[in-house]
C-alpha cells in the first residue's frame, strides 16, 4: 500500500476502505508517513469529503491511537457533556454539579480556550489552589465519592488526533466536517463515558457559522457515537450572542455559582436544565426529560447543587471560600461601563466580537504562550430581545490593561439595536437524538 | 503574511496576488515554508485552479529561483521544442538535426525516462562516449559551432520546480493542468531560448489522456511563453499508438538516423517535417511554414541534416562511427517475433502498454535507480491502419532478460485489430499559435 494512491484515490472521489484509512493514521502516528502527504490527503477529505463509514472507521482508530480511560469500575452510566466552543460558555461548571446532585456520574474531559472562545480548565483554574491535572486514578476515585470532577485530557490520549490537529490548525484543513467530526468523537470516546451530550453551537461566534453546517456536524457526530455504542446525543444552540452575562474567567465562575443558587442569567439557566435533564434521561436516571427537569430544579433549590460544585472544587484542591464568598475573586483595576446612544431593541450581540474584545482586555490567549488575566472580561447588562434607551448600561468592561479606549468602541459596535420590536431567541433550537 | 492564510484563500477559491505566490515560491526554496503546507496549497490549486495572471506569476518566479542559462552572445534566434513525453518520441534526435541544419539554432535541454515514456538523454548515452552533462560554456560553444547541442539540464536551474516536482510526485497533486504548465515552462524559459516549439501529446500513452486537456494545457502553456516574451506555439498530436516504429534506447537511435537519410517512417518523419517547419518560421530562417518544409526536405536530400547529426555526436564525444555504421549498435540477446492471430485492419496500439513492456524488456526504469539496457525494446512492424494478416508479424521484441513470454503475450494483447477499415490517423491534429 503507497500514501500517494491513497491520496489520489481520495482526491479523485472515491471511498477508502478501512485498511487505507488504518495505514495512514497508524503510519502518521507511528511517524512513517510524512507531514507533507498527510496534509495533501486533509485538503483532498476538505473538498470530496467522507462517507459516514469513512468518517466512523477514523474516529475509531483515532480513538485507539493512545490510551483509553477505563471508566468501568465506577457503577452506574457515566455521562460526558461536550460544547463545540463559544462565548460566554461556561456550561460545564453549573451544569455538572448539578447533574451529579441528581446522582449522576460526569466525567468530564475539557481544554483550554484560544482566540475569541474561552475554555473550561482556564475559568476553573481561576479559583485559587484548583488543580485541572488529574492522574486518571485521582480522576476515577474523585468521581465515585462525589460523581463529578472536571480535568485535563492526559497526553497519551488520543495522539492521533494531537498530531492531526496541529497539522489542519497550519495547512488551512480545519473547516472540514468530517475532520471536526472525528476529532471531537475521539477525544470524547477515549475520556470512557457511556452517554455523550453534544452542544453544537452555531452563528457569528460559533464556528459552524451556519444552522445547516452545526445541524450536519451533529448529526455526523450522533451517528460516529452511536455506531461505536455510545448514547450520543446533540443539541443546537445559538452562538448569536455570548451565552449567559459573563465573558472572563473569575467573571464566569461567579457567574455559573449564582445559576447554582437559582439566580442565572435566563438563556444559560435554561441551557443547563434543558441539557441537564436529557443527560439524566441517558443515564437512565430520569425516565424522561420532565422527569429530568423537575429533579435539576430541586437540586437547585434545596442547594445540594450547589454543594456539588463545593465537594469538587475541594476534591481538586481548589480554595472553596472562594465559592462560598465569590466577593473575594479579585476585581480588575479598572471598570469601564459600556452605555448606548441609541434606543431601540437588541437585536444582535456578536459573539465573535465580544469574545475577541474580551480577550484583548487580558481575559484569553492570542497565542498559546499568552498568560490570561483572570479577573478580566465583559459582564452584559442588555441581551437579545431587551429593551435599550439612550444612556442605558450595555455591559461593563474588566481590565488590567491601561489603554483599552479602541477596545470599548469595539464592544460597544457589537450590540446591534435595531427600531423593530425584537423577541427573545429559543436557547436550544434543535435535539438530535 | 501567513502560510495558512494563502492555502485558505485558494481553497475558498479566490485569485492569489503576485505577493502571495511570492511569498509562497521564494520561502519554499528557502526553506521557509514546509513541505506540509506547500503540498496543501498544491492540492487546493488542483481543486481550485489558477488563473492566467496566477500561472505567469508562478511561472515567472520558478524560472528565476535558480540560474537562468543566457544565450544572447550566440547570433540569430534560439529555437527550443518540448515534448510533454511519449512513447517512441525521438523527435529531437532528428528533429534538432534537421532544423540546425537549415540555420536555426537549436539548443535543447532534455530529461531522463521514467515509467512507460522513454527520455532523450538516455537514448543519446546509448551512442557508446556520449557526454550529455555539458557546462554552460560548453553547451554555449558547441551550439555557436555547430548549431545544434542537447544537454541534460544543470543542477542549478529552476530549483522552485525540482522541489516542487519532487513533492507533487508523492503528494497526488501531479494531474494539476497549472502546475504541469508553469512547471514545464519554468524550465524552458529558464533554458534561455527564444522560441519553444511544444508538442503536447494526448491519448492512451499520453499524461493527459483526452485532446480537451492536451488543448487546454497547450493553450495554458503557450499564454505563458507569450506572456513572458518568447514565442511559443504547441502542435498537438496522438499518442494512441506509438511514434514511428522503433520504442527503445539505441533502437530510436538507429531509426533518428533512417529519418536524416530519408527513410524514417512515415509518421514521424512527417512530424519532424511539420515541427520543423514551424520552428524555422519561428526562428525567422523560414518566411512561412511551406518554404520551412521545401528548406527541410532540401536538408534531408543532400546529406546535411545528417551531418549535423554526426557533428552533434562529435562534439559531444560521442563516437562517431555508429551513426556512420548504426549495425555497430549492440543486439540484444533475444530477439521475439509477435505475429498476428487475427485478420483486419489496426485500429490501436496502445502506447501505455508498449511503453510499459518495452520497460518490462529492460529498455526503461521503474525506479530512479534502475538501470537501462540500451539494446532492449520493441520495433513495430504495424502501424494504425495498416492491414494485418494471420501469421503477418506485428512487432519484434528485443531483450537480454530470459523470461519474456508474460510480457511478449501482453505486447500482443496491446494490437486492437478490427474487421472494419481503419484510415491513417492525422499526425498533427491541432496547431496552437
Amino acid at each position: 500500500m503507497r500514501m500517494v494512491d491513497i491520496i489520489t484515490k481520495k482526491r479523485d472521489g472515491h471511498e477508502l476502505s478501512d485498511k487505507e484509512i488504518e495505514f495512514f493514521v497508524n503510519g502518521y502516528v507511528d511517524g512513517k508517513i510524512p507531514d507533507y502527504q498527510v496534509s495533501a490527503l486533509l485538503m483532498a477529505i476538505l473538498f470530496k469529503g467522507m462517507s459516514d463509514r469513512e468518517i466512523v472507521t477514523l474516529t475509531d482508530l483515532m480513538e485507539h491511537s493512545g490510551d483509553v480511560i477505563d471508566l468501568s469500575s465506577i457503577p452506574g452510566k457515566k455521562v460526558d457533556k461536550h460544547s463545540t466552543g463559544g462565548v460566554g460558555d461556561k456550561t460545564s461548571l453549573a451544569l455538572g454539579p448539578m447533574v451529579a446532585a441528581c446522582g449522576a456520574v460526569v466525567a468530564k474531559m475539557s481544554g483550554r480556550g484560544l482566540g475569541h472562545t474561552g475554555g473550561t480548565l482556564d475559568k476553573l483554574e481561576s479559583i485559587p489552589g484548583m488543580n485541572v491535572f488529574l492522574k486518571e486514578e485521582q480522576f476515577i476515585e474523585i468521581l465515585k465519592k462525589n460523581g463529578v470532577a472536571i480535568a485535563g485530557q492526559t497526553g497519551t490520549l488520543v495522539p492521533a488526533d494531537k498530531k492531526l490537529y496541529a497539522l489542519r490548525d497550519v495547512t488551512g484543513t480545519v473547516e472540514s466536517i468530517p475532520l471536526i467530526a472525528s476529532s471531537v468523537m475521539s477525544k470524547k470516546l477515549a475520556s470512557g463515558s457511556d452517554c455523550i451530550l453534544l452542544d453544537v453551537k452555531f452563528g457569528n461566534g460559533a464556528f459552524m457559522k451556519t444552522r445547516e453546517d452545526a445541524k450536519k456536524l451533529a448529526k455526523i457526530m450522533c451517528s460516529i457515537g452511536n455506531s461505536l455504542y455510545r448514547d450520543t446525543r446533540a443539541v443546537l444552540t445559538s452562538m448569536e450572542q455570548p451565552l449567559g452575562y459573563a465573558v472572563g474567567n473569575s467573571l464566569e465562575v461567579k457567574e455559573a455559582i449564582d445559576t447554582l443558587h437559582g439566580k442565572g442569567p435566563k438563556d444559560f439557566q435554561d441551557l443547563c436544565y434543558q441539557s441537564g435533564a436529557i443527560m439524566l434521561e441517558q443515564a437512565g436516571i430520569a425516565k424522561n426529560e420532565e422527569e429530568g427537569l423537575k429533579m435539576l430544579h430541586k437540586v437547585v433549590e434545596d442547594g445540594s447543587a450547589f454543594e456539588k460544585l463545593r465537594q469538587m472544587v475541594i476534591a481538586q484542591g481548589g480554595d472553596v471560600s472562594y465559592i462560598d464568598h465569590p466577593e473575594k475573586f479579585e476585581i480588575s483595576k479598572n471598570i469601564i461601563e459600556v452605555r448606548a446612544s441609541k434606543a431601540g431593541y437588541v437585536r444582535q450581540i456578536e459573539a465573535l466580537s465580544i469574545g475577541e474584545n474580551a480577550m484583548r482586555l487580558g481575559a484569553g490567549r492570542e497565542t498559546f504562550d499568552d498568560v490570561i488575566d483572570m479577573s478580566a472580561g465583559i459582564v452584559l447588562a442588555k441581551k437579545v430581545g431587551d429593551k435599550v434607551n439612550v444612556g442605558d448600561l450595555l455591559c461593563t468592561a474588566y481590565t488590567n490593561k491601561d489603554e483599552y479606549a479602541d477596545v470599548i468602541e469595539s464592544i460597544k459596535e457589537a450590540f446591534v439595536i435595531v427600531d423593530e420590536y425584537v423577541p427573545y431567541p429559543p436557547t436550544v433550537h434543535d435535539y438530535i437524538h
